[in-house]
């Protein structure tokens, strides 16, 4: 295969998003537009990335890191015009180029590949552009071509004839060409037309009027090529990305209770038998092994839950956060790069941050890791088998040892030996009948209130 | 302008509401029916409001306050007959008149401006009828009418003629009359029918057989003139102005990951770049400022969430809840009335009530303000940059001065000075060896009880 | 009425359901799909039930207990096949046989009955067929009858002719007959087909080749005789059956604000006037009293909740929960087992377990009942009106008396008497600057971090 580029085009605007985050990094199932499409696009190992970006230039570039590098468009004169800024950063590269759109980020690989083969076909097309069927052909341009799906004709709506316009075969913008055949017609293209822009279409024309092939490759669902342009239009995307991802865990063997109520992220990862119940969010970086039970209401991201273990309603896990085999998690309790070993359990309003609990380890209602000063964070160990009694503060650093109990309501600074029990108490009063006093006066109190 | 009144009928006894509790005071977007119509009207200015009440009537009278005037009918012989009521509180008024109905909540004031200024024709129509063409006519009222909106005739569905049926334009029922007018046509209306009862729309016809003009106006949305019957149509409208809602809050900028999970009020305010993640209720008087995230199961109402503040998720915001610029709030957080200062933090399991945070105050997990003894309450204020250690009663009324440290597991009842240390602390125990006793006999306790 | 007996059919492996629990034990509202039909079935008072078994089937024989006998079929060789394994354990009954299939979980008594009533018929059928009328009758077997309903052939879909086909009546495979016509005809049938499978449905072609009269009886509702065979289907049964139950909830009286966001289970009761927010799941075993109102996310399960009571948000009642009338349940917090009196509140951040609160008294924020020591769950007593201070441990075994008030931060391990104040308070300790000294410090050590 040849060598591959590809060039992003990310240069609009964006105004209808009414953002100050540019329009390709706002997220869908948990992450920026433009990171689907390079996670996509790197299943094709391309030698170079360019990404051609106009305002807020600055936020692409921190966003894209490594991974590719920018070229500003300035002013913006059209798709041909922004292609061509690509050209000196690929000033020493040879081989195919795939034009990509940072706003139309659910591209499939396969599909990319595809383009790239039919570039590489016997009549040796000068450029593969992207054609799709939506169900209302409305007024994107057309591709006119025979059903071999080499192409005669590309034409924008507003120039097409009735006939042509009758065509369903729509051109998505996205475009593979040989970088020597890329540039040298974008060369030729002109900037002739109403809004005095250098349009990448035009390059097809141009072949085809030399007598070169030029091919198109249909792509079977719209959805995939479909651009993102308002905050409404990343709504219904992320919608039909979850529908999507949603039939999918089902036909894997998860039980959704309410699949409507249960949002993924894009790399959720559902063991089999794995029971979700209603209004789970699962953020980025969660795995569920086989058997796991995750009740309503949960808010999970960045944790590894293992097999059998029970989370939630009202669980909130963060990054960092492990549950082993069997462990349970129970009602508004926050776990934080905290482990909970095989078969320990967290029932209720507890706080664990950078925790580490032993197997069967119980930590009581109320329990809080004080794991942080106001300036550094601390660790806190709790042994197997440990038991924590409720409302008890655990004051990081500190070791819980195995076996050991706290007793409720104690602070512990100092750690506790296995087998130990600790216990803060303070000096225990009783004032008989006071609280009938209490009541008395406040009631005369509340009485001259009113 | 004339002179505006406006009768609201509220007479129906709701029955397949089946409640205790007024039809039209049912809420909707978290204000009542009757509210939502009553705040359209208003922004017409009307002199004298009447609303003719029935079952219920204190309940109505209560809700309206000094907001209008309620008169009964008792017993209820038809919506003229209803109107008839209004008469003699309307003695000294001469002007307008718009007949409304509790249960049609959404009406908006340009509809009703409309029908004024068609009042105002120059034809002078007696009365001006609202019609709608709803996508089903069923068995609606029709209304006869000319292009030019001149009506010829009123019928009922069950006296219409195959052609008069075929006529898609039915009526609302809201109808527009100077004051003189409608009460001289309600005189002459009989209830010669088969229910014995005065028909409001009966007026048109006998205007009409008197060579007078009358006029309608459509109302493009059908929805605008949808009555409330039942509790389905309750949630159908409530679902309605939900997607209604959504829709422009995506527009005006705010990210809804799902907007379809998220539920507003009708005085909610969101800021551009907002992000709402999925599960979110705001409840009546909330105003969200730029950059702000609301993260997913957060239920907020009566407050104010500054710019780039961070709430949720399962964040409680109750009435008063202040958050300033780059506020947090995290998980198992219930605020009222409280004011978290700039770049303040709660961000676990913790109750802030009658209190005031100063900026960059950091409030631990489990910190609790001990605000009610049961009588009456009272206010706890915290300094700038304190930090609040982690399982902490602050009993009101208390101070905790800037810069202060209270250690965690603290009850504190006085005042804490500036940058001073405070802490509770009770007789550290430790048993060696006594957990691994108590474990030895509890296994023997419940060997035995096997 | 004739004795009946019942044979449901449970022996298929489920495969689509890529799971380790057999398909008919998974639930929907909250109930086993076979406890469903089983269920219904119990309104009929059969006198023995077989339920026929294959893979798993030690747990339908669990899940089943003394409400039905189980027989292997082992092979399986088709329905007729399956049929045939219970004819054993049927030796001692005559009388009518009802054919159900564990995976058709929502066929209602009243249909059964109309089949049975049927059989009954003058023309005295050999069988009835229960048939329905699918929106896309595609590739099911058709019932070829007269508008009598008398069945002239059974017809699977590719035997069947093109006018064979236009019909548009199927075959749910539920069947009725008299027990000694059932396992007399099943005895000729012949497994002389492409699967080499005995097919139930070719009684009834033996039968009318008899000269005996066949009858169908059709099934309005066609979602009664859906089978459910993968994840997909079981979310889609679901969906179908919390629609139909927000209907009916509605229809009753009960505001339901966002309908779609509420989740009953089966045996869920509302009072008239319960008002429930948005986000609401009720689990099995729950009854609202009059008037309650849920509040958004609320997690509900064997919980009784008073007339007037208030819920939520973000409360989670587990079983044995009970709030008595006007009884209040705040946010983040958890009962079990625990009663709130009349006018009882429990407003944050709260966990009552293994508890009984008298009326009127107050739970304080963070107040927990520790009845767990690791072994033995122990018992809270709290009198009427008493108060509970904020962050207070309740050990258990303990009583607290009418009136008394414990203070904030306070273990509680002993009896408190009625009317008195018991507070636990450790040593005071104020370090006059040090926490200014302690920020310098940690200043200085972060600086040099960096």
């Amino acid at each position: 295969m040849s060598d591959l580029a590809a060039i992003v085009l990310a240069a609009g605007k964006g105004t209808r998003m009414k953002s100050d985050l540019h329009k390709v990094l706002h997220p869908i199932a948990g992450r920026a537009m433009l990171d689907h499409l390079l996670a996509s696009l790197d299943e094709l190992a391309p030698k170079q990335t360019v990404v051609v970006v106009g305002d807020k230039a600055d936020q692409i570039a921190r966003a894209v890191g490594g991974r590719a590098e920018t070229v500003p468009q300035e002013p913006q004169l059209g798709t041909g015009h922004a292609v061509q800024h690509a050209q000196d950063t690929l000033t020493g590269f040879s081989g195919d180029v795939l034009v990509l759109y940072g706003d139309v980020p659910f591209v499939r690989a396969e599909t990319m590949r595809s383009m790239l083969e039919r570039l590489h076909g016997a009549d040796e097309p000068a450029c593969v552009v992207l054609g799709f069927e939506p169900a209302d052909p409305g007024h994107y341009g057309r591709v006119i071509a025979n059903n071999a799906g080499s192409i005669s004709k590309m034409i924008e709506f507003k120039d097409a004839s009735e006939e042509e316009r009758a065509c369903s075969l729509c051109n998505s913008g996205l475009l593979a060409a040989r970088s020597e055949d890329l540039f040298a017609l974008l060369a030729r293209v002109s900037n002739d037309n109403a809004q005095s822009e250098y349009y990448l279409p035009d390059i097809v024309n141009i072949a085809i009027g030399d007598g070169r092939a030029c091919a198109v490759v249909v792509c079977d669902d719209p959805g995939e090529v479909t651009g993102i342009n308002s905050r409404g239009e990343l709504a219904a995307a992320e919608a039909a990305w979850q529908a999507a991802r949603r039939e999918a865990a089902l036909a894997d063997g998860a039980t959704l209770v309410a699949p409507e109520t249960v949002f993924f992220s894009h790399d959720t990862r559902l063991g089999r038998d794995v029971m979700v119940e209603p209004n789970v969010v699962f953020g980025p970086g969660v795995t569920v092994a086989d058997g796991a039970w995750i009740k309503g209401f949960s808010h999970i991201e960045g944790a590894s839950i293992g097999a059998g273990a029970q989370v939630g309603p009202f669980a909130r896990l963060r990054p960092g956060a492990v549950l082993e085999e069997n462990a349970f998690v129970g009602n508004f309790v926050e776990m934080k790069k905290a482990t909970l070993g095989p078969g320990a359990k967290a029932s209720h309003l507890t706080y664990l941050g950078d925790a580490i609990v032993g197997e069967n380890a119980n930590i009581g209602a109320g329990t809080i890791t004080c794991n942080y000063d106001g300036y550094f964070k601390y660790k806190t160990e709790i042994g197997p088998r440990a038991f924590i009694g409720s409302n008890s503060s655990l004051i990081a650093p500190v070791k819980i040892g195995a076996d050991a109990i706290v007793a409720a309501g104690s602070e512990v600074s100092r750690d506790v030996g296995d087998g130990d029990l600790r216990m803060v108490r303070g000096e225990q009063i009783v004032k008989p009948g006071w609280a009938d006093r209490f009541h008395d006066a406040m009631k005369k109190k509340a009485a001259k209130k009113d």
